[in-house]
């Protein structure tokens, strides 16, 4: 069944005030997540916040079912942390290098995750090396393997990348390393929520992703999965404490067995639920459904855009996301930005200092970026045209 | 002005609720926290999360001007995360070790820290060592004097340990390490909001704290305190993002100067504001106030719980905390926890598992932990010990 807007509308106060093609900031919540929150900190309010997590164990324990139901895995694989960021360290965090031990990373790789792989170069001693992009502009599959050896200890891939339309092929690099010892780490931050997503299917050993964007979670929330092969490579990860690990010996702690190692003591226990009520109504819009909408929207609104004098359209790849980016000539993104934000139409921005291995190489300074969700109109994106094609009035 | 009990009870919604006795483990927040929290959560939910976030700078950014009046150290130097471990973690993770160099740490040394630590005894060779107590169960300051060489990188100090009433000397520590190049790292997560703390006072180097304990704010809050000297000495911390550093060459990133390369881009944005209304309301009411009605409060409750057969105190230290911890002879702490909750009492309890270094060493077991703070009555603090005495009977 395709998705029925108006409910969907009708789920999200924000649609009311704002025409929100800010999705891959963060998206609008459903009610449903913003009440489940609101309502589990009010109890907290009233009983006390380890009083309230303990009695509530079981509503906050359902996001693993959640998001193993949604993106496979299994359950006890899947942990709950503050952030992608955090969720991408906490495995990445984990794994124990040797000097001179290779990482291989992509031209979409997110700036986030190049703080984790640069800390590991100056701390540990490995080697970053960058795989080019296709004739497509999505990363060179056939270029990754002829750079696989026995140096290679992991494959980090950015699903999605946030300063463009691309989608990278991630089953396709899952399918190449499937055999082999080379890790697979997958940042899923951009394409959870927005496109189908199967951590078997695509065949990485880690994934993670955050709440707030195309899931429609609360911030401050982030998950991660390992495969249990996977964590039984790994040791205990950065910021480990009481929950992640016990501490047995005076000067030694062992990190728990699963993936649960990754969880910390203290995070937001009410974005939790909001996380478990954020996969649960993706779920049940079904997330074929919610991905061919997508689809249409960013699809309608590239087509809206190349068709004004003035304005190029910069989104690359085979596939492309729901997020698209461009420029107008003689316009200031930033300003842009700025004043349809004062027409309540909300786009981002997107620039090198985020995109240091991709821009550069394509030439491209700052660009808008509009990220279309399932929920937005077709008017909304017309909207959003009309008022590019305004600009050059 | 002492501390108005009645206001303060009026304040706190959840005080018509609970005895709320687990301060050490989540304060109960008054109003203006919770109200300030549900209505910036309220305003993503209608104008978009990054929107808000811009449009409500000038608020998110309030929590620096409290943190800097309510503690010292200049707003500037301090940053917002996600909680008191990632707090401590964000800076100790910034310092550049050799191998070889060593750590002094104290038996009161937090869990959480210990991780820490141990990562970097294992990942970057650090020797740690521990500091012993002195005859009255606090850090022995001559003894950590003696043990002072050019080896010693750092010493890292647990202000208030949560597994017992113990306050630390730390100031006394910072005059003794004043005037050499080691990093002293505190941690005042059960400190800040208890009792009297300023970072230029105490002369430490680094001081982190959370907001869910006696600060009384939301949970998945924690700020981080370093002195520019100290600032000077890092490198970027793990889990770095684009809030704390520019990507500017494809292989490098460059952390911010001051202490707000901590903070990472993703955090609980609504916390922030409660946050800084939770400091802006303790300072309101004073701490020196809050610190001397925390003492009487607790000293009643130790008194009275002291004069119960089969009951034993375990505090130690030359000052103590808020923090109360006894066993009741044949009965197991969880069960007493359990109990009490169910009787509207809320109470928590210690392990060695999260006092490796100190309750092995004292022969102790797990033990119950009643933790005041100001807004407790002496009807309640009554109530628990008759609770208590009940068990015996």
């Amino acid at each position: 069944m395709p998705i029925d807007v108006d409910t969907a509308r009708g789920d999200t106060p924000g649609c009311a005030f704002v025409n929100h093609l800010n999705n891959a900031g963060a998206s609008l919540q459903p009610s449903i997540v913003v009440d489940s929150v609101v309502d589990y900190l009010q109890a907290e309010a009233l009983q006390g916040g380890y009083e309230t997590a303990t009695e509530r164990a079981d509503q906050l324990d359902t996001v693993y079912d959640r998001a193993d139901a949604f993106l496979g895995g299994g359950p006890e694989n899947w942990a709950f942390v503050e952030s992608a960021t955090r969720a991408w360290n906490a495995a990445f965090s984990s794994l124990r290098f040797e000097r001179g031990d290779r990482v291989l990373t992509t031209r979409a790789e997110y700036l986030s995750n190049m703080g984790g792989l640069l800390r590991a170069q100056e701390i540990q001693g490995v080697e970053i090396h960058v795989v080019p992009d296709d004739e497509f502009g999505q990363v060179d599959v056939a270029a990754l393997e002829s750079m696989l050896d026995e140096r290679i200890r992991l494959v980090s891939l950015t699903h999605v990348p946030t300063q463009g339309g691309l989608i990278n092929p991630a089953a396709e690099v899952g399918r190449l390393l499937r055999d082999t010892p080379v890790i697979y780490q997958l940042d899923a931050c951009q394409s959870v929520g927005q496109i189908p997503v199967n951590v078997d299917e695509i065949g990485c050993d880690i994934l993670s992703f955050t709440g707030r964007k195309f899931v429609r979670g609360p911030r401050a929330t982030g998950m991660v999965w390992a495969s249990s092969a996977a964590v039984a490579e790994m040791g205990n990860p950065a910021g480990v404490d009481g929950r992640g690990a016990d501490w047995d010996e005076p000067l030694a702690i062992t990190p728990l067995e699963t993936a649960r190692r990754f969880e910390p003591f203290e995070f937001f226990y009410a974005g939790k639920v909001g996380m478990a009520a954020a996969l649960e109504y993706a779920a049940t819009l079904g997330i074929e459904q919610i991905a061919s909408r997508n689809r249409e929207l960013a699809s309608r609104l590239r087509r809206g855009l190349s068709e004004l004098s003035g304005v190029t359209v910069h989104d690359k790849g085979r596939e492309l996301s729901a997020m698209v980016t461009f420029t107008v000539a003689d316009h200031d993104p930033q300003v842009i930005q700025c004043d349809f934000r004062a027409r309540r139409i909300n786009v981002s921005t997107s620039g090198p200092g985020s995109a240091r291995l991709d821009y550069p190489e394509r030439g491209l300074g700052a660009v808008v970026r509009a990220s279309v969700h399932y929920y937005n109109t077709e008017d909304e994106i017309d909207e959003l045209i009309a008022a590019v094609g305004d600009l050059q009035r």
